[in-house]
């Protein structure tokens, strides 16, 4: 941490704050410069991270130098983790493909789906039982009965199924059913979920936040392994801007950047990052080619009958080509549809 | 709801949208132009909601016309609601005051900040037990102690209690030692907690969310009163833009817009709001100008000793001008310091 | 300027950096940490700010300590500045007023408008005679015409004109009719035209670019003062974000901000700032609350007939109770409406 | 255009509304539904975009239902366009890389640069001899000098030179040294300055506004079209956001979508768009994968020495693996470097 003093800073506050800062154990070092002077402060990284400086007089900003995360740097592990799902890798060579409905809405709906995907070649299901919806009054999921249709889907299919848990008290039921626990957007900061997850001993997709800085969204991972759970990939799914043609702004440099600082792998989802499906194919192809290791795509058997999210969803032909397009990108990458 | 159709879209296409709008037992009105057809959507909203026009072919946008709350709106009740805690009044001719520290840290700092807060003439002590942190090694909330902390500063001063409840599991143990609960701006949209509220007999302070529109916090707020808890109060504190010299952007205009479009009073932040503590007078001044119902602000005894937010804490003597300037702006416009 | 080394950073990496710096003839001060090394530089800022040192080897990132701009701030003048136009202060115990149409659009409404801000308090008229429209089709201004009208109606009202110039060709020619200069939101950033009116002697109003920080805009004004033109006032217009109840969100503690880090004045308009009539009257009154010099105001006869901006614009009898809510205001702050 | 009356809209209201449409010539469809009417207006374009509606009484919103531009879009001219830069073509089946340093520094840099970008394959020379900066204070650009150095370099080297122009004086000197004419971001909403390039004879590259959406950089191109040079070519170049850890956010969306809406080609700057030259590889293979007709890219001979921008600037080597990275997604996708 490096803290600036303000250029008329008394010098009562300058030794006050070197008081404060010593008495917790840490050392400074001194940079007097003509006009002002600056205070670098050297020890361990937690006991940093507590000290309320920025309040003291004469302090003019405090500018933090190391990352408040630790497990999911790269710095902790510098080597890529590949996440295991029932057999399944997330993160090697391979790019995994989970797709599906927003809702699972019938067993028809959902088996129908299900077999489009498995037969275009994804390994995972996705697919909401649980719904988070803007208005009281939309349709919020089949819960339990759609947790069961999913796991009557992967028998049918071998599809290991992906699925939102939206709250503590559910972390237990849903993974009786599901392979990989989402946390969604507007979860990932809901620390006790985070926790709760955390403890389990599931894999986890953790969205994005829609106004989420990448800092935030290391430190919500690092939530979850600090408990335990090693088993996360990053999911980006667009950001909160004011451009009002797409529904998010998809934010592609999220992925080298993640890739970067961190070990863990980390997915696209081009249809809630851009709300509209004729944009889902490009964003893909896009992804892949910026590095990311898997896709979440929205399909249904009839998008203009769907419950939820139709516009964003493909149809079943259109996510055929899609697939074959993104393999041909991979390909070229060095890498194959899982 | 109003359909555009795209302006080559087909004669089938059309009638392919009029029927499916038909059969959901809803009317149509059509308006055909040189260039393309517009269709318009009368009947029942929550039907109209869920209908996915935008997926279907020829479709080029759908406009919602209507809102998709409702008893939070001034056209269901249109004079100002006004919500009882305890005793206190917020959303009438006072101004509700709640102030306190960022988090309840030991007896000591809550009983000294308690104290300084009721002399300077608030009307709630603030202060969380529980603290959603970015990081997982931050502090974290005294948890039950701090809420029983809260609890005997009541008891010494007769401040009301308003205090955060951050998951469903907690919202009883909470309701046992809070007179308000507050919902903060990571949870704003964690639905199963805003029913769980609902569901309580406490009145709620609604949190903005960091990226929510001022249409999803409506949402938000009809989540709970459509559980049957109609004591809601508003709470802007900030939302996030590229502007980096504060902590967030407080956007005063929401004030004055939850005025013209809810019955709901409206309280500010300015201390999140902002994150400085220099902006906190002049930005609660403008505040109560502006309209609002009520301050929430952080208050310690000395800033540069907390545990959390110092840099954007008043010293007890900030916040007794803070008090008297905005008494006197409140004057102006014939309100009271409640 | 403190730079801040990769963990595993080199040994010849930081000799390299070292030369770097200390061969452009500044100081460093060496923090060696367990982990890294952090470097202080001290020295001459313009020296400072020419170094691209973040682009060498082992760098991680830069964090700038001190400003770019300097005439603007208050370390180089502490004391308020008062800008004088035409006998007008802006900037001192009074508070500004200008008002009017958003375009000019014929004598008869500019007559009427100037008759009307002027009975209602008002120092200033605005109008432009040169539109900045989105579209290339919209009603783009009467040009040299309206600047003709705004000085006539001068002569009828005794009112001073403060009206938009958009490059720098029209710099001269704007300056024969206007008393004040003032750069849109659209060119806060064009700085050839803000080279030429600081090289003009007209006093310049400078509106905030929709995307630009605070620090960008200081910057922006600096090239004004650059060229010796010292009277300058800022205005607040609102920034855009992903909110879209209103045209743009209006950032008042801009208006903190400025009077903590700068000595020149700040207005605010509330008009361009929210894009609806209805909230301009609560958000004048937070602007003087929070401590603005001055307001803008979009004045219409008829809004209705108005040629751009009817939506925002106050109709004479709304612009009459705003001059005397916000003179009520103003005076519980020891300010009178100038 | 569409007009939502209030739920409480008084009959008056309603006809007077009626009138003021029928007046401008203007159709009317009235849809009466319950709660609210809403009317359709169909007509000529531009005089609908000047009607005021949305400030009469008893409006509660107005919603456009076409675009406010026309040249530019698939409607007025459904296949894609080729723009010719002196034999070079951008749009076709070919990808166009335009690269170079930030700024001209120097006839050594300058040449040495170009050669080393010809050497890799670029069809352009990109580098700026007029340079906006934020500080005044911070290197402006060698100017005439600056484009008789690119002239030189295109003598040396076969490749066509596009460089910034920042203000309309200039437009004639800069038209003699370049191929091709780049707006910058900061000037996308100059709109003389769009018209004096609009007038000129050559082809133009409009960068995106930082805040500026799509629609309205599509109506920027309108005003370039209008005045009838149709030789335009997009740059996305990122947007402002609230994430810091690059210095915008690259929009590839915009990619996609600009394919959708207009004919007209689109190229990305992964450079300015991400700030950091360890994104630029995989943001580029991105762009190319979401369809973009071409790369602009900083490349410098030593970027730790350049004058601005070092930190985004690949070196040498890291440009030619760009090339050979983004030739292999380009073949996949049916297209060749041009």
């Amino acid at each position: 941490m490096i803290i600036v003093m303000q250029p008329n800073a008394e010098q009562q506050h300058l030794d006050k704050v070197v008081k404060r800062v010593t008495e917790a154990g840490l050392k400074v070092h001194l940079s007097e410069g003509k006009q002002r002077t600056i205070i670098g402060i050297i020890g361990e990284k937690r006991i940093i991270a507590e000290l309320p400086i920025a309040a003291m007089s004469g302090v003019e900003k405090v500018v933090a130098v190391t990352a408040s995360y630790k497990l999911v740097s790269r710095e902790f592990k510098p080597e890529d983790s590949i996440i295991q799902v029932g057999g399944i890798e997330i993160g090697g060579s391979g790019i995994a493909v989970m797709a599906g409905p927003c809702a699972v809405e019938s067993r028809e709906q959902l088996m129908e789906s299900a077999m489009i995907v498995k037969q275009a070649g994804a390994q995972f299901l996705r697919g909401g039982a649980y719904k988070p919806r803007t208005s009281p009054y939309a349709f919020q999921g089949l819960e339990e009965y759609g947790l069961q249709l999913l796991a009557e889907a992967r028998e049918l299919t071998g599809l290991k199924v992906v699925t939102e848990v939206m709250d503590v008290q559910s972390v237990g039921l849903v993974s009786e059913y599901a392979d990989m626990l989402q946390i969604g957007a507007r979860n990932m900061q809901n620390f006790q979920l985070l926790k709760a997850v955390g403890r389990s001993n599931k894999p986890v997709l953790l969205k994005r936040g829609m106004a989420a800085t990448i800092s935030e969204w290391l430190n919500a991972a690092e939530y979850i392994l600090n408990e335990g759970n090693y088993n996360v990939a990053f999911c980006e799914r667009g950001i909160r801007t004011f451009e009002d043609f797409t529904r998010n702004t998809l934010d592609l440099s999220a992925v080298a950047i993640i890739k970067t600082v961190s070990h863990l792998p980390i997915i696209v989802d081009p249809s809630h990052g851009t709300g509209l499906w004729r944009l889902v194919r490009p964003m893909a192809k896009a992804a892949i080619a910026a590095g990311a290791d898997g896709l979440m795509i929205e399909v249904h058997p009839n998008p203009a009958e769907a419950l939820s999210d139709g516009p964003q969803s493909l149809t079943p032909q259109n996510f055929e080509e899609l697939m074959a397009e993104t393999a041909a990108i991979a390909a070229v990458l060095g890498r194959r549809m899982a």
